[in-house]
């Protein structure tokens, strides 16, 4: 099934307790794209850089099935940057520069080939350019899935209420779910939510795993523990990558298949932490991932 | 099989976002054993209390298969008091005040009855009364658990030592496992931790679920997402009396079973958090176990 994917292509620096890295790859739709392009294939994304983003990593998304149709290169212009340091938990960071560049002025334009997908993952970015990407289908997606963040529910809070009338699954970390709903509960939380769109509400909680609500199901998918974190960014991107790229492989928008995405979505998120950028997300096999799948299985069978 | 449980038994002032109980009844031998009751009896247990420990409350516990005879009854003296008060978060606290009173020279001591238990759990104490009374033991239990606290990691190291060389399962939350080791990875933790002498070692993570490491095996089980959290005072203890309960009853300390006592206390501490002091470990049946059992088996389980 076809699978369309919105959100930044970057450059990020970044700090962590067992490193720096500088000037490198970076952006919400680059994680989510190459997650998703071991599931599906093409990838059709739509974002937009400057002219000083590598061709080199052009090139290489393009051999893993990305789709560039819908990226814009502007020439002259500077692609958006992030620079951000990690507190020894990971759990917490302090971003240390936001320079916007493209993405001030950022219009998303689908190409006609990209009017239709049967499934559409909205990346962290601006409420009103979710909202204009919407606008340019010509028929209403399988299943919608969003992300998006504090800064937003600060900023611009009527624009994100529409996206989320509009979209099917929604995708934040606890702290999010608690500012959105006033409750403190992630239970309660997950009832207000509903209530302003997205059936279905996958809560992230980094090292603590993810819940996925619908109705009064929940489904609580703990991350696997790891002997090395390395670099957290991308994380969130990666699981939203592999849970629609799973969902779009598998074509069954039930809520026990929701599960098996959510699971998929927590393994490539688990590869994605072990090296910094999208280090870790080149290269992986079928056999790794499927490996990763099963300790994630693993890691809370028993028998009772 | 029997199971002899220490700790304190006590009176608390609980502060929480959902309200205030004062001078209720508290302490962890009492959470311990009445968990326990649900799973084996006797539950023997060691402890110290002043004359102004209601008799109501020791009543009630012997009705429920509490064997007070390691129970020191202190006349003109007053029982341990903790006061404090939890943050919005319900995972962080303030200690407002400690009056150790009975606690400032116990010395405990174990009748004949109860120095050849099969199972032993060491609730959190001072790691000398810890040593003491693993020294009156006449044989080695088949499985020893103990918990403990930062206190006296800054404190008392080197009797915490001493213990965790003669215990089974270690018992204590994250951050307490980051502290103790100096690793901040919880795999890393509990490698370090396994050297230190408890081969299995059980992470508690409040509203993140509870981990058991063994060697190279790990068991996560997430706790259940509640609507209410109206104290978490004793959730702790309660899980280490339903687990230790349920390995009294079953009689197996493989890593198989151990998981299944992880369900079972994390089942017990579910329950405990729902009112204040005691109040909901009252008149639990064992059909309400079981449903609630069954609740922690569905909310990971995915086919695959």
């Amino acid at each position: 099934m076809s699978l369309v994917a919105v959100g930044t292509v970057a450059f990020d620096d970044i700090e962590t307790p067992s490193g720096r890295a500088e000037k490198v790859i970076g952006g919400a739709c680059t994680y989510i794209s190459l997650a998703a392009s071991y599931f599906v294939k093409p990838v059709r994304i739509v974002s937009v850089v400057g002219d000083d983003f590598p061709e080199e990593t052009l090139d290489y998304l393009k051999k893993k099935g990305v789709d560039l149709e819908g990226l814009q290169i502007r020439k002259g212009e500077k692609s958006f940057f992030w620079a951000g340091r990690y507190h020894r938990d990971l759990n917490t960071r302090d971003t240390l520069d936001t320079q916007l560049n493209v993405l001030a002025n950022f219009d998303p334009k689908l190409p006609a080939s990209y009017r239709s997908p049967d499934y559409l993952m909205l990346g962290n970015l601006t409420p009103s350019v979710q909202l204009r990407v919407l606008s340019q289908l010509k028929k209403r997606p399988k299943l919608i899935a969003m992300d998006t963040m504090n800064f937003w529910m600060d900023t611009a809070m009527p624009d994100l209420r529409k996206v989320m009338k509009k979209v099917d699954v929604l995708t934040i970390n606890d702290e999010e779910a608690r500012q959105l709903s006033g409750e403190h509960s992630l239970v309660n939380a997950a009832k207000a939510i509903h209530s302003m769109g997205p059936k279905f509400l996958i809560i992230k909680k980094g090292e603590h795993g993810a819940l996925l609500f619908h109705k009064r199901l929940m489904f609580y998918a703990p991350a696997l523990p790891l002997a090395e974190v390395t670099d957290p960014t991308g994380a969130g991107d990666t699981f939203a990558g592999g849970f629609m790229g799973w969902m779009a492989k598998s074509d069954d928008v039930s809520f026990d298949n929701l599960k098996r995405g959510v699971i998929y979505g927590s393994a490539m998120a688990s590869f994605c932490v072990e090296k910094f950028s999208i280090e870790r997300m080149k290269g992986l096999t079928q056999g790794m991932i499927q490996k990763r799948v099963k300790s994630f299985a693993d890691l809370v069978h028993v028998a009772m």
